[in-house]
């Protein structure tokens, strides 16, 4: 239980209101953007706008109500993935289900081009998606929500408790190396049963590829040195915390500073220490010493909360504390600064100490670009740790994922928008090896 | 249940491989990609490196074994979000509680500067963030799960088991507009308490207020326009589809494809129709006729499947249809092409046609850069729908979050880091209008 609850910008408690004369607490929403008009410092500017009086026509109503509270413990635990379902997903099959539709339908699931600097995919939530599929149906719970929330008829909502997944899949194995336009997932059963899946499928195989992919692109840039995923604080929502922890050990990552993603999928799990810890003793020594007692052997210092250099002596001092006790302090880790210069440094000051055994981890805003230069230039780091660059595929944060109908009825379909045409059938690919190198791929009807 | 599973890429079935003489079948693995060193087209490529043969040194061995196959639906299920917990949390607690450390500490979190284009933040997450904390301990599962994969003691693993946060929080209502070096909420409890919540809620309040600023930035471009949330399909994970759903429209968006966003939060949920339902009528006026049968009134015709403007013929002959029936066809949706261009000309062949009263919706690829260029062309566009770059916060995918120690004891707290200095001090903040503008704010020591 939370002792107290007190808001920053609490209107309600005036005694705040009157100490700072002229000021006044703040009583905006978000909503207010809009209804008051009255902030205007968005840099990107939306110029003034005189359009003909027409070109706006009436829509439903909205912008007036913030939503209802609802338990943040309830989001996780009353519906399933199912009930995320894009609303025409539901709306279409009703059509199918009136109209008697049942034909046999084979949707893709592929990538479109590649972001920049890409060249290839690793093929992820491939299971996890098979998972999905495997027990796909409505609970009454979700039910019950379905009919209140969307337009269908009693008698669809009817033939949606009784559903469920009974398609064929193929796939590619989780963690292939794929490319553009070659199917990863194709899934063929009825119109209904392979349209409704499309919103997760989508969503849970593009999210697990594009971190695998992020990852496996840093774990080549490391060049053999271990990578840990710090990265959960700011993976957008605790799924993608932990799917990057799954992706990037799949990818060659060393482990994950994840504890849930640990326990869930058998990933090894580090630690280090927060500048808040250093923060809360006197001083770096009185904070290493403790740890490095608690936690002989596996001891990482983080020696940038102050001054990096003088980090590293008061690391040196623990660690021959440490030496006379007859346990060893494993690493420092730098956070800030020059990393490359500041490595060489701490690296001369504890090979000088006689502790050339004392690893060198770095971190701090990380991607594969930055550790592929300090690789280059030879810093004697020995391990990094990433985190938000990592965790949200900063540079490219999507991929253009797509889930197409190519073949119905064994007719094959194809889609003509501009700049977005389709292949049509079912495919098979093939891989061509030369000395052990990837020399290109056939993608075919299939035939299986 | 899954009729079957075949493979794409499968090594299992034979009679494939020897249909394509000269290919044969991948069986690579991501880890493949370090082990064998046999694929080398990533863009941004990783140069020869010749340092000192001392310069990596050992480190515990991973890149060995792909993550324990687990269920993806107990992911969701068997734990909850405290176990998402970064692993130094708890062993820098083991060490503040071995030692008696009990001081009252104060943490607030805040962003410390602005991504590009950004000049201001709508705070979100902040409710979820105080149900998070109000309800905080381990249960018996997620006990077990710390001690098998932890290096933490037995006695401070019981300890925990009791462990349930009971600090004081301050924090901005939801929906704030807030600015950089700002506490969007401050934490004061135990030192214990108050650290080992970090993770988890740097996580929610990040990707909410991402979102909401990312969504308020789209509603202020779209100047009174609709818009909608198509997102949910490229999002980072569910979590994060349903939090774009929840904050955009506390952040002004009209609704949300996502049905379980919907029935969570009372939000109106949206459809329209994709383009493989076209595609699986003989032709566009078969396809569009029985959706305006079955739902009159709401139905919105995707238009572009072939050619946009023969498909706003054949949307306008089926609403002909339907006013000799007595119904009305809502809109129409144009989601390729020269959008500007074609809802011009969309718009005039729909008023020749006798139908000013059916709007015209844009999506594909929007964000609030293009939705301003549309406004500001004075395109005839009535409503927008929003996915990838939205859902995403494509442009700037993060936000540089922190929970910062700033108060121990009743004494200021300060990290020197370069360029990462804090300022000391629990804080309140003022805010000052003139003419109903923000005018500037002031944040001090909080006296409260």
């Amino acid at each position: 239980m939370v002792g107290q609850h007190h808001r920053l910008f609490d209107t309600e408690s005036p005694h705040l209101e009157t100490k700072f004369r002229g000021h006044t607490k703040p009583e905006l929403d978000a909503r207010s953007i809009h209804r008051k008009r009255s902030f205007q410092c968005l840099r990107h500017p939306v110029s003034p706008i005189d359009c003909s009086p027409n070109h706006t026509r009436g829509w439903s109503s909205a912008l007036k109500y913030a939503p209802t509270r609802h338990s943040y413990r309830q989001v996780v635990n009353q519906y399933r993935k199912e009930l995320s379902v894009d609303l025409y997903e539901l709306t279409m099959s009703q059509v199918f289900w009136r109209r008697g539709m049942d034909s046999s339908a084979t949707f893709s699931l592929f990538f479109r081009g590649y972001p920049k600097d890409r060249a290839y995919y690793i093929a992820s939530g491939i299971d996890d998606a098979l998972d999905f599929l495997e027990d796909f149906h409505f609970s009454a719970d979700e039910i019950r929500a379905i009919r209140n929330v969307t337009p269908l008829s009693d008698e669809f909502v009817d033939f949606l408790t009784d559903f469920s997944f009974s398609g064929t899949v193929r796939a590619v194995p989780e963690g292939s190396i794929v490319f553009a336009a070659e199917p990863l997932i194709e899934v063929t059963g009825t119109l209904i049963e392979t349209q409704i899946v499309e919103t997760m499928l989508l969503n849970i195989v593009t999210t697990a590829s594009l971190l695998a992919t992020k990852a496996a692109r840093i774990v080549q840039a490391a060049d053999g040195r271990p990578v840990v995923d710090f990265g959960s604080r700011r993976t957008h929502g605790e799924d993608a915390a932990i799917e990057a922890a799954r992706a990037s050990y799949i990818s060659g990552f060393a482990g994950t500073s994840n504890v849930k993603a640990a326990a869930l999928h058998g990933i090894p799990a580090y630690g280090t220490m927060a500048h808040s810890f250093i923060q809360a003793f006197d001083n770096e020594v009185t904070a290493f010493a403790p740890y490095a007692d608690e936690f002989p052997e596996t001891t990482t210092f983080l020696v940038d909360t102050y001054d990096t250099l003088d980090g590293v002596r008061n690391a040196i001092r623990v660690a021959e504390q440490a030496r006379s006790r007859g346990t060893n302090v494993n690493a420092i880790r730098l956070d800030s600064g020059d990393l490359a210069e500041l490595a060489r440094a701490a690296r001369a000051l504890m090979d000088e100490a006689g502790f050339p055994q004392i690893r060198i981890m770095a971190s701090g805003g990380l991607d594969e670009h930055s550790i592929s230069q300090l690789v280059a230039s030879c810093a004697p780091i020995d391990a990094f740790g990433v985190g938000t660059r990592f965790g949200t595929s900063a540079d490219a944060p999507y991929i253009d994922s797509v889930y197409k109908l190519v073949e119905i009825d064994g007719r094959p379909v194809i889609k003509l928008s501009t700049s977005k045409v389709t292949k049509p059938w079912a495919k098979q690919v093939f891989r061509r090896f030369e000395d052990g190198m990837m020399r290109g791929d056939v993608i075919t009807r299939s035939t299986s």
